[in-house]
């Protein structure tokens, strides 16, 4: 079915409020889980909605809270989710962050009691629209091992980054640091293929390549040890200094079952001019030119902000199969 | 031959202080080049004595350097290596950074027209002892392509972090995002062997196991695309927003040719109560026993942090082919 970024987002609404969601969160959720969908993420996008609104209905998520922000530091705030959405976290964060880094310079935001972080990308890029440089991390419900190890402990924790170009759009990073995602490892088992035997390690730290095993076990990081070590600063980042939920103490976001996830997301946000001085656009300008020179280089980002130009154009297309979900919530 | 540190330190100060280097540049250079080679970093350590005396004497880096420091935002100091060495940067910055971090919360230290970072690790350690956490990223001379180039135009662009941890020591990673070191190609190329497929790439941007064309090409990333990127965003951080050098503008650190390479690094460090609040050193705590509870997980930087230890007591073992090499100086 053919959308609007407007219908879509009315339709998401209508949803989430039927559900125990007020209003304000119910939009908040709706933008982003649209402009994922928009930019190509539809695993982070409207099949969501499902979850999202059964963890509303249960209690496991807060419809009605009101995220929190505390500064007892000059260039840091701590946000409160209040285990509602993580999204009016971010709303806040965006709203709050930038009167902060232009006076001090860099400023932090560290979220806790929070959920799904959805596509950091689109949350990072917020910042570079306004001028500035954005670092996000976030964990995630744990499905990767330390290296060496059998635990999951990590999440697939991803890490974004956003700078602005000067007259282009932002320069937008957004990496998960397992190999691949975890869905992918889903797909197999339901169509009862092998997977790659670098894609996840079984219940005994074994690279397999039965998908069953592997969903059992751990998923594998991108770039092995270094990869997984990448995973624990993440960890540290969003899940210890934040005072937020370890990946391994948090729920499913996928179900409605047990307490609330308490994820963490960290906020580290740079004003270019306060680290680079006066010649700071030129010198991003100068990197991104030097970058795409090379006849190979895709930037990264670039298909996502081309994907959402478009989708705010012509609208998206949805599979029926999930917007019959929707609509029956 | 064996050494006591305090030795090994003389040896360096002696050989810098001889080939236009003062000394107090010298001692800070003899402290961080002893301290790697005591932590088994070798590579990093007293073979560098040779091209770090000969840059001094070439004017390629100016031994005489005082590094400045600028305050113009609260939370963020510009610190210009002024093409000294590095280290002596780094001691500005572990001196004036954490009374700044104890007010604001976060503090960025942006350094530019530096040298060669050495063993990151060994730096934001010095923070961790100090009860604060730190990131740190530099960029190096081009080796990298952007994923799916032939240019090198990034640096094996390292990641460090470290956190203190109540009562053991601080939680230490520190990771170059090559898949391996260059050293190793160049290794191969003496002893006339053939390199893992996964190691390089030729000039036409093709994996290669020789290890001559390798050299004349770039170094694979750790994690494909996803370490590419994440090189992309260290050069962002250490070279466009600090104002140093790009890794593709910068001179090589071996040889005492051409223009000072100016590269640039970049800390941020983080008071881990202004962010996690008050319970936060329990959740660090908490996050390494989780970690090293899985038998066979290894925490990051143990070895190095124990082969410091040792050599401390006992001193260390230093090929007398590298003493030949500094006496000469």
């Amino acid at each position: 079915m053919h959308f609007t970024l407007a219908a879509a987002e009315t339709l998401v609404v209508d949803a989430l409020t039927r559900n125990r969601v007020d209003e304000a969160n119910a939009r908040s959720v709706a933008r982003a889980l649209v402009a994922a969908e928009a930019a190509g993420q539809g695993g982070h996008g409207l099949r969501r909605v499902e979850a999202y609104t059964k963890q509303a209905k249960a209690g496991k998520v807060d419809g009605f809270a009101r995220p929190q922000l505390e500064r007892q530091f000059p260039a840091v705030v701590r946000i409160d989710a209040c285990h509602g959405y993580a999204y009016p976290a971010f709303d806040l964060a965006a709203a709050a962050l930038p009167e902060i880094v232009r006076e001090q310079g860099i400023a932090l935001a560290a979220i806790h009691r929070s959920h799904h972080a959805g596509v950091l990308a689109l949350t990072v890029e917020r910042f570079a629209d306004m001028g500035l440089v954005a670092l996000m991390v976030a964990n995630a419900t744990a499905s990767m091992a330390a290296w060496g190890g059998r635990k999951p402990v990590f999440g697939t924790n991803p890490i974004a980054f956003a700078a602005p170009i000067p007259e282009a759009d932002p320069l937008v990073i957004d990496l998960a640091l397992s190999r691949v995602a975890r869905g992918k490892v889903m797909a197999a088992r339901q169509k009862g293929v092998a997977i790659p035997a670098d894609w996840a390690f079984d219940r005994n730290g074994q690279p397999t390549t039965d998908a069953v095993a592997a969903l059992e076990g751990t998923m594998a990081p991108s770039g092995e040890a270094k990869g997984a070590a990448l995973a624990m600063i993440v960890e540290f980042l969003a899940g210890a200094l934040t005072g937020a939920n370890f990946s391994f103490e948090s729920s499913s976001l996928f179900d409605d079952k047990g307490s609330a996830p308490g994820l963490g997301q960290m906020l580290v946000v740079i004003n270019p001019v306060a680290s680079g001085g006066k010649g700071v656009a030129e010198r991003l300008a100068r990197l991104v030119d030097e970058i795409s020179s090379d006849p190979g280089v895709r930037l990264p980002g670039r298909r996502g902000q081309t994907a959402r130009r478009q989708a705010l154009e012509h609208g998206i297309d949805v599979e029926d199969e999930v917007i019959a979900t929707i609509c029956e919530l």
